[in-house]
């Protein structure tokens, strides 16, 4: 699920005559405007202009800003989690908070931004869910389904159908909560006292 | 600390002429106007044309549109919480994800609006911090407390440090996991399955 494109990057594919190099390329330049702008101001005029190309040509290889700019974060592998496999649910969920968190600090403007601009951009929010969401939930599903297999967590258990809106919204919410961002060190504790807790059964242990 | 005013709401109140129905109605105007167009889109020229007043009465009074628009909204009260008291830290917490879900259903452009235009606006997310988020989280605290001094929550669990980004988290994430709000249902079903068990020290029951 994580890897399978959408119909209409299937389409845009097959359509390409650009290279994987100029593609980076591409996608590097968007996300440089990003930090520089935010989204609302970036024009596709001016992506255009920095990256020599004609606005023609980004429509017809991406659809839209929104698509344009999903593709460009998710190049850069913001949360880059794919890999993780620990041996534990513990252990996999804590390297994913880690990682997520290390990302959420380095990119935070950019990530706000554009979570911000997703609420009132239909196009973007779907971009977002389908390529950025969707894909990072299946990762964390898996480590799931894996603990439900080792028999670290009861299939039944209802905290499984939560993990991803607990973590996505500790991810939001602590920066409206007081002046800070959700890094690992936050997350990671988050887990261990409220997440692991409901999906292991135990109580969690008292930090001093 | 739920209903001390703020240096500034006392400097203004000792300033202020106007009486609480005139206050009132300036407050359902500023709500009427907020669903019709939205945080960005409304101006205090507007809301001084709606409510016949001027603009500078608007500027002196509430110092900010972003002050102005949380008092409106405090106002409303959305959320009203205050009373609750049900004896047992479950059954308040299910009280408060009831009642927070359903104002969060029946304004939820309104409150999407006003997080989202927050994220960007210093004024605006400072007013929506110390007049929203921080009484409502001392309401929680208090029932927190209590269910600490009743022996039903051990006072050095960690969960009882997250249970507000937990909860804001959710509510605010669900939209963009999936295409539905955080509604009553949703709220109560998280504090069940997440929260109440890492609280309460037990694994969640298997809903059927």
């Amino acid at each position: 699920m994580a890897d399978q494109p959408t119909d209409a990057a299937l389409r845009r594919t097959s359509r390409t005559k650009i290279t994987p190099e100029r593609e980076a390329e591409l996608y590097e330049a968007v996300l440089e405007l990003l930090r520089e702008r935010g989204y609302d101001a970036l024009t596709m005029d001016a992506v255009a202009a920095r990256t020599r190309s004609s606005k023609a040509t980004l429509y017809r290889q991406w659809g839209s800003k929104g698509q344009l700019v999903i593709a460009a974060l998710r190049h850069g592998k913001p949360f880059d989690i794919d890999d993780i496999d620990t041996g534990t649910l513990a252990g996999d969920l804590r390297e994913m908070a880690r990682r997520t968190g290390r990302a959420a600090c380095e990119d935070t403007e950019l990530l706000q931004g554009i979570t911000v601009a997703a609420r009132q951009d239909e196009d973007l929010r779907l971009a977002m869910r389908e390529l950025l969401i969707r894909p990072e939930g299946a990762v964390l599903d898996r480590a799931l389904r894996r603990g439900v297999e080792r028999g670290e967590v009861h299939p039944d258990n209802p905290a499984l159908g939560y993990v991803i809106p607990a973590l996505l919204g500790a991810l939001i919410a602590r920066p409206l909560i007081e002046d800070d961002y959700a890094d690992g060190p936050y997350l990671e504790h988050f887990l261990d006292s409220v997440v692991l807790p409901a999906l292991l059964g135990r109580p969690a242990p008292a930090h001093d």
